[in-house]
């Protein structure tokens, strides 16, 4: 049988956009079209979808935010994943093997991106994401009809609520797939993206370990340390962000499965979440756990919120890295520029030597974007009602928002920016001589007083702290040279 | 001419999406290719697209987001406004007017949506969107170049700079398109949805006017009030928060067009600013003037923050409102259950009645995601530098959405809540009849500490104020029922 | 009688903060105590006290946040002129003018900040601000009865409900002071301390309008313009600000006085809105108007939110500002140096010359609270729940905190540091004379690309302009000096 | 010596508040005065305080805000412990050990809160916390002198640079206390708080076990579940809640002490740091490392926005249970009426039986002001600088703000409201048996089809399920009473 089904067989909605096939819909009397049912009655669909009558009233019910305001495909992807497993649990309670394996062919098209066309429906709609679980339904239902050669809205022999949703509830999908979604997300493209970032920013510090530089607090010339030393401090920063978006990856492991209705398990058998549990596993290759307690995971999303939390501080951290580079790349000639940022496109026509630090300021906008996010998903999670949080589409969208734009941010900025930087040491080394605070080094030799002397007679002539110190008669030209070293100032004595 | 330039000339790629594209882009080696120039040398891109180098650098230098980051498109097309209205205005000034009606006509094109699939680019781009410029740019001059029969690519007749861009910089462009759609999607799309919105509820309002009910403070029983007043409650709401979003609007009307580089006006004529600012009023039938001050109008985005400032007002109200009606409709048996909300899709096959308040969910879900980009707009506001703010596309992404998930979010909740609710006026009358508070009434007439008892011993006992009041001998039953009239109680006395 | 008031009858808790009060109250078993008397009967407090026993539970209720959480000043001061207000219009409805005129003397202690000290609760109580209104009957009350000559906690002749809460309630009285309050102190701390600061800088406008330095845009090295329009832009966004300030008062104007419970009125008599609304404006000489719809007075507070949003914007203008100039003040050998700021206390004792612009430290800080406050304002305001919002004394606070701040550090930012800036003129024109940008006015006379061999020579070899010029031979020491006019590159040509 | 030092010796300001100390010293002229000195010369401060110069200047400079933004009392504690600290290590590196001792004496002092009203500095100062750090550094000479006998003002014996600053700069003391203070506030007080309340939920859970009720999703009557389980929800939200902020205090035991001005350690000796960190260690009890990267330690504190993203999530937990348990007790008549919660104080004169759920509201107000603080934090810790993050008086402010709120709010209400909650379970039953849902019990006896018209007919009657079934024959009375039972649809089946 299953050679029977391949690409060519999937319906040719695929190759087309909802947006195209919402406008079809609306203008074009020729495309054929069947009738889908439920509860309400019938409903015209076009008969290149594969949906039902709930996604159908759906999509007529919530004209908000069209298109870019879709459901992310992570979440349609997680969907093909829990119904393949629970359609995997369900053959072992007794669900014919053949409507299983139907169903699961046809999750696992889900799950492979195949029938992303036929997920048309927006964040805004019921809280519950119940409309896109019955989508879930009514597409894998069709497709498994289609597969094993039934009629589309014929509910046989496949029931989009009876064998696809088959011990389950809205209730306890939707968060299943919230979990479900960001953990592969994080995992699959959050973590390598900020493994890989990290690598090339210890790289950096490696290279550029030598270098001694001026440190500026409060913006105003300090005491010198090391570009190396400079870019621990972002080396660390990422180092520590990896662990924080790590630690919000166990409550996540949690699956609501389970819990239908309420969280109480009604219209379940004992030992259901965690077989669901254990599938997702195993389809995945990441661990999943059933949610000890099924009431909290169905009234709040309180990992959701923790894990927004951490990727909110990992964002704040790539926005002072960000800013920190741009501002030692400013320049040419103008600003501080101790660091060549590559140019990666015209920056003016007119001005050479112009590069615009573009890959930070996408980054430092991505940042504002996950903080926004951020402010999105504590609304929505602080505000549940008894036994269900009615916001759920939109706090996982907002989450998986903040996770592809982080991954793809980290990864756009090492590839295009942080491999590319390159010291402009000659710069470094001139600002960093003729910086005034060297003149710490002399406060041992020629006495405080005297030292400051030095350095305000520098300040107000404009001139060097061993021009000052000579004029001064502070000490020899050698005296100065022997005992002015930056080099003896980037660590503690021993 | 102008009869050679129909739909059916419109490069190809306008029946597919920017996805479609690429992806074709990457995998098909047949597609016919062009080589488009830049400062940075040749590039290859599809002979599908109009767009040029700078666009297609764009799209490999910012691989973050995908589709759903796309620039929305009232930007687009305000772009279309901008080099329309750039274009005559430069003909007055010396643009030769077969080039300059050419551009005309390819930003008209635009402007009516016939471009959008050229425009690729996401938000997470050059943080002035510079390349959001040079794309619209670079789109108009190919398109403009094949209606004058030129060779795209070959940047003649119509060149990009030279022409398109003539008199500008991305940096007074991107705000002054930012103003354009900002303007438009308010006018055209939300006050015309707030409106609507206020009608229905004045609507109930009068029609809710004479059916007295229990008031709630502290969600505990209070004294009465009608239905009407407290729907006027939200009427008011709505009516200030149009007019809020109104107050947002002058400042908004500002174009920073004319200030170019940094604010100076460098490579402008006197009086090309105001010249722009009345084509743009005359090709949207809106009102713009030229801001008084480039400087602020480049280096500061504060319009944008201000209008996205009374959104999240606006925002909090229909929170307030859409959840009081979802918990005045709550039951049906074990809420409030006094009003009855329109039942637009299945809520359960097994439980009758059971009518899910989605549209209120989808209205407090959008107005969550309104907090959250007001956030993000806050933050990129207060980020800027020197004579350039670059947050600007995560900026405008953050205000459209909001406006636009306003406007259809009221649009929906009017339609399918709104409209449709009616009053369970028996459960009103029951629940106000039951109430203790009403004892209020008879405080001038047997005591505030006969009332006092007579509460008490209702409460205590579970009967009704009249029949504690009874059987404590307070008064007989006609007093009771000439004093205790709630409708007496919904107003101050004369 | 009145001569019989001075303050050196009013109780000694005016020289002790509550917080000592507190502790003595738990500690010492001297200090005299009184009984105090409400509905759940009688409760202990120090004699040296005016509150009552409403006061008294809310203090052992709600240990929530210590001292530092308690109700802001501007608040208990507004509860006076509301208090006294209502006096003066409850005698005009029949309140014993003697009871009255009491009222109205303890009221205008309370005005004048006399009894400060006996209003010590905090934030996080009721919220409705119940006994915050309650605490203020108290006051009063037993004020006015010590005035009168009768025995603390009588209720006698003046009692704390019947007569200084005559015709109101906490729920439009605590309304009613939040708009006061927020009036009074916009209007009387926050905008004349941004009409000083808007002078201030103009005054730097003026100063530094000669002076023509490099613009910069995405941090790197643009056109010039003058230091006077650089400033012009902060000019403008302090304008505007103070209008978007202004812009919220009208509907922080309107007063919830008379709504009564949920807004009817219940208990006043028709006119007592309005009067009361006149009084207070007589009192405190702001127009005040009574709210045209007293359901949304009570139930929502969209006017908070809407100032909120306004300050939000103002501190993000005030962000911009303050970050631009400490970084052009950034050095001093090290950084920018194009500003001077005044040096206010020592910033290192090693390290002359080390300014720190701590003034704008403190600003950005204050606009990172406003933000903060900002959230926390809106998600309060849309987290109201029928006839009544019950956030009341967290928005206020908040609204007052960021008043306050704003007000404050208009203030002090304009003293310490706008007044004393002082352009580094030799440092400006050394860096504008650097950059190569200039060279743009060179493309009308050798030719673009002529222009662009000069500028990349000029980059590569590290030498100005017009050394590389020369080298090239692209035109004569004259020539050059005669074109390259940076004067002539800082606004539209004729 | 120690018998010396007592609490008498201890100056006077103690007795008062800053605010006093500041209008007294700026009315009278009778207070004497001492001279104080620093870089910048002379300045007076009054005789009473132990402050010096810099403070003074503070005080002058940054008169933003008043008493109600001065620094929280933890962080001052915090300063008094690692002063101490220092002093201990310093004496291992020579500092005489009557000077350190001293210092150590007056440190404890600083710990033990007597001298609380020497530190009269507001958050809104120097970004660094300078003033502050030099704040403790005067204090503590100033009382050390005075123990050692010496004379104020004279900085003999007793340095406040030199001895009690030794080793140290601002840069590092001021990250340190701010950690040091929010891990003892934590687990001090934050920790045991949430852990009683943890106790008290469970015992209600227990409690309340047995009790069957309707469950409600979408605010819509759903099946039933347990209100023991119902609870248990928020059983878990507090545990993980628990666990969230446990999980926050690693990177807040990392201590920057020993970064000195830019994260090198210039001007200590190899080991100071580690040493600090145990000495810190052991006056706490606490378990505190020296941060591995100083470089992050001072520039970035992103272990702050970590911390609040914890507080942030825990929030929104109890903002969601604060808001289930006021709305369960909801009524008394016309509300949902399921819990009882306890009576505090007179909700209203006129209304017997009106609990308002003060309690709560107090709590979700200081959930709403938590997530202000947490976007306050997160703006501020993003916008750090090169060597050094300057908005740490701010941040650290309001994590300390966060802590205290959430410590508090947990308290009052486990005390005032959860420990007294009790169930009215005579109208949980009542409830229960009315709703339609429990008809889902009867789909395997009569078919779905037969149960539907059961539903339908019984809610479109207004009469019981079981009256509805009887008068549509579907099955006896006896049936009905054997299949529908509640308790068996709380959980899934075997």
């Amino acid at each position: 049988m299953k050679s029977f089904i391949g690409n060519s067989s999937v319906r040719r909605a695929v190759q087309l956009t909802s947006s195209n096939i919402r406008s079809f819909a609306s203008t074009s009397a020729i495309m054929a079209k069947r009738i889908e049912k439920d509860a309400f009655g019938d409903i015209e669909v076009e008969d290149s979808v594969y949906w039902g009558a709930q996604t159908q009233r759906s999509l007529q019910n919530f004209e908000i935010g069209g298109d870019r305001e879709k459901l992310p495909e992570p979440l349609i992807k997680a969907f093909g994943v829990l119904k393949k497993a629970a359609a995997t649990v369900n053959m072992t309670y007794g669900l014919d093997p053949k409507i299983g394996e139907a169903i699961q062919t046809a999750a696992q098209e889900v799950i492979d991106g195949k029938l992303m066309a036929h997920f048309p429906l927006v964040v805004f709609q019921t809280g519950s994401g119940t409309q896109s679980n019955m989508n879930s339904n009514e597409v894998i239902s069709n497709r498994a009809i289609e597969i094993l050669g039934g009629k589309l809205g014929s509910k046989s022999p496949v029931h989009p609520n009876d064998h696809v949703n088959m011990s389950q509830s809205s209730n306890d999908t939707f968060p299943t797939v919230m979990h479900i979604a960001a953990v592969l997300e994080i995992q699959q493209k959050l973590l390598p993206a900020l493994e890989d970032l990290l690598v090339a920013f210890k790289n950096k510090q490696e290279e550029f370990n030598h270098i001694i530089k001026i440190g500026r607090t409060h913006l105003q010339d300090a005491t010198p340390l090391t570009l190396g030393q400079e870019f621990s401090g972002y080396v660390t920063q990422i180092e520590y962000g990896i662990k924080r978006v790590k630690s919000s990856l166990p409550h996540l492991r949690q699956l609501a499965q389970g819990g239908t209705a309420v969280g109480t398990g009604l219209n379940t058998r004992v030992g259901f979440d965690s077989a669901v549990a254990k599938a997702v596993s195993e389809i995945t290759g990441e661990e999943f756990i059933t949610a000890p307690n099924k009431f909290e995971a169905l009234a709040a999303h309180d990992a959701i919120i923790e894990a927004s939390g951490q990727l909110n501080t990992l964002a704040a951290s790539l926005f002072k890295i960000a800013n920190d580079i741009r501002y030692l790349g400013s320049g040419p000639r103008c600003g501080y520029g101790e660091l060549n940022l590559p140019e990666n496109e015209p920056g003016s026509s007119i001005m050479p030597g112009k590069v615009n630090p573009t890959q930070n300021e996408a980054l430092t906008m991505l940042c504002a974007q996950v903080f926004g996010n951020h402010a999105t998903i504590t609304f929505s999670g602080a505000s549940g009602q008894f036994e269900l949080n009615v916001f759920k589409p939109v706090m996982i969208s907002n989450l998986l928002s903040s996770i592809r734009l982080l991954a793809d941010g980290a990864r756009s900025f090492r590839i295009h920016c942080v491999e590319g930087i390159v010291a402009n040491e000659k710069r470094i080394e001139q600002l960093m001589k003729e910086s005034l605070m060297l003149v710490t080094a002399l406060n041992p030799k020629i006495g405080y007083d005297m030292a400051s002397k030095v350095a305000k007679n520098a300040h107000k002539k404009g001139i060097t702290l061993k021009e000052s110190a000579l004029e001064l008669k502070a000490l020899t030209s050698e005296e100065f040279d022997h005992w002015v070293r930056p080099e003896n100032m980037v660590g503690p004595s021993k």
